[in-house]
């Protein structure tokens, strides 16, 4: 089938979401079907308001920037379609000859693809439709892991180690990193390959009573500690820790964050000095902490998503083995499903056991070594 | 003049102040005046405990490590001095043999270090004294720029960058960046070549409507915001905007951060969504953004410090010019004076001239270049 061809990012970024659209493009220019290669501005909302970008226009140092370039290079949208979006979205592509159609994003975004290869099957247009994964959080199922995984887990995991040091050597308070995952644990637990004192996942109901315990036993016997805590912990009865609960002049809850409540629950509580630190959106942007494998993995993604499409596949995602071997799943098996944390793997609520660390180190890599001096006088 | 060395570390690391650990135990190692080679532990509480690590007993590897390994690698402290305190330490310092004190710190450590240099004098105790720099925070005088300084400049430089890219490609919100620094702008200003939208140094009164009016006015061009501020911006009243005015049952304030209290304002003022990133400590750790030339040249600086105590130098710190070259300056014109960000530096109060970045560029180093795609349909 001769025809254009259309990427679109969905949801946030990811260190290497350029690396597969540096792999889709490299695919596509070699392809003698593929007549423009388009990528939506702005993700989704790029299709609604005709606004592309022109992938073929784009310099070569431009091209080969992108698997070193954070953040999405053809901007990207959080927008929730409705039923009646779809038709709409399905006019657009006929509008501009669209007969490629690749998605890359997580959960809600290979809903979105599904519904759109079900509308182009459904209503006889000829669209090859194929989900590219996407999520720091590690979250689609059937896939081993997801693109944007490994450098986003690398970044926790080295910086807990960095901030382990700091703590460790002016050991005069408890530092308290927040790491991304709203729901899911799986970043959050990359931080056990620092040995962190205490990790604490959204898939655990954050105890209070045991934390500060376990703070002013860990604090009787050294001063320098180390917590890395999910943003999104909540309390058994569901509320959020990070919610403060203070409520500002008009009336809106000051939001706060998972960190820094710890950090003032230790203050407040124990009156152990205690900070807080959010590196945020940092821990999906960081480029040097961005992994070969992952960006290597991440351009193959693209790459095998546009062949597949060549070969007439359509409703399918690339999915991606321990091995780093590509296939295709349907992507009705993962739209608006989520891979959960293994609960098995979170060992007395603040500890993560080795069988994660078996399943995440290929992932995250060798550990940078430090100097560990000794021989005292 | 034979007799045994010791170095301690004062204050907050920095991601190069075990370079200079490095720099001067390779100088000292291959003297022949130099006998027992110490660090004392924890900084200067070592030398009160008597607690030393033996240099001269660690590993070549951990010895090859130490310029790549964040934080003190021997441990600091934030212990500050009394004046019957310095008559113990020098008997400390005859006791163990000390001939030759390194100290590795900023203002308030080349204060310690002059003071016990004039002692050693006035007691008739032959002991040779040399203050290395160190301070991310970039404020020492008589000097160009500080070990530290350029890796962690870099650091913030380049993670506004990362940032900005985010915040450019899914455009809903405005991201606040907290930058360390309570007093000195130094590392705030370096964010000035990622090119955020705005940026607030400790040195300039922050304007809080001022800050809302210029918020609003780009949310009606542009919706990606970055800001950059200190974690120290004050009121004109003094006031810490980071203190947030709440107070806990116990009667405290809870002290908040910057960046946070600066998204909670935009939230609660003007409606738009505003998200605080605080990589606090991450700032002065990180060992990927840490630049050659920073890591280099604390190890030179490590090591002049010791050739020129060999040289029977005393009470100087060793200074670094633009250009690299080292020299002495008397640690008495350098105790307890605060090098300040030049005000003229500042542009209408958030944003930084041209005349820092031509100061900061060589120390920074080539900022990551982004792919940027154009050409739309």
């Amino acid at each position: 089938m001769q025809g254009n061809m259309l990427i679109a990012h969905g949801g946030g970024p990811t260190p290497v979401i350029n690396a597969s659209l540096y792999g889709a493009l490299i695919a596509a220019k070699d392809a003698a079907q593929i007549g423009n290669i388009y990528a939506a501005h702005y993700g989704i909302e790029g299709v609604f308001a005709e606004d592309f970008i022109d992938l073929r226009a784009q310099s070569d140092e431009d091209i080969a920037l992108l698997p070193y370039t954070p953040a999405s290079a053809v901007g990207s949208c959080r927008r929730k379609l409705k039923s009646d979006d779809y038709p709409v979205l399905l006019e657009k592509f006929k509008k501009y000859g669209i007969r490629y159609f690749f998605y890359n994003g997580g959960n809600d975004s290979m809903d979105t693809c599904n519904k759109i290869a079900g509308l182009a099957k459904s209503s006889g247009y000829d669209m090859k439709v194929i989900g590219i994964p996407k999520t720091i959080d590690n979250d689609l199922c059937r896939t081993n892991h997801c693109p944007g995984y490994g450098s986003s887990a690398r970044y926790y995991a080295v910086t807990a180690a960095e901030l382990k040091q700091d703590v460790m050597s002016l050991p005069i308070h408890v530092v308290v990193m927040e790491v991304m995952g709203r729901n899911a644990g799986w970043l959050t637990a990359a931080t056990a390959f620092a040995e962190p004192d205490l990790i604490y996942l959204p898939e655990v109901a954050f105890d209070k009573e045991a934390f500060l315990s376990d703070i002013k036993r860990l604090w009787n016997t050294k001063k320098g500690i180390l917590v890395c805590a999910s943003e999104g912990i909540r309390y058994a009865d569901g509320k959020m820790v990070a919610d403060s609960g203070i409520v500002d002049g008009f009336g809106h809850t000051v939001p706060g964050g998972a960190a820094q409540s710890l950090a003032d629950m230790i203050m407040t509580e124990t009156g152990i000095k205690a900070r807080g630190e959010k590196p945020g959106l940092i821990g999906r942007t960081s480029v040097a902490l961005q992994t070969e494998r992952d960006r290597n993995e991440a351009i193959a993604a693209g790459r095998f998503a546009v062949e597949s499409a060549l070969q007439g596949k359509t409703g399918f995602m690339v999915s991606i083995a321990a091995d780093g071997s590509l296939s295709l799943v349907p992507l009705g098996d993962v739209a608006n499903a989520e891979r959960k944390f293994p609960l098995e793997w979170i060992v007395n609520g603040n500890r993560i056991s080795d069988a994660f660390k078996a399943y995440a180190a290929p992932l995250v890599g060798e550990m940078p070594k430090f100097s560990k001096l000794e021989g005292r006088t």
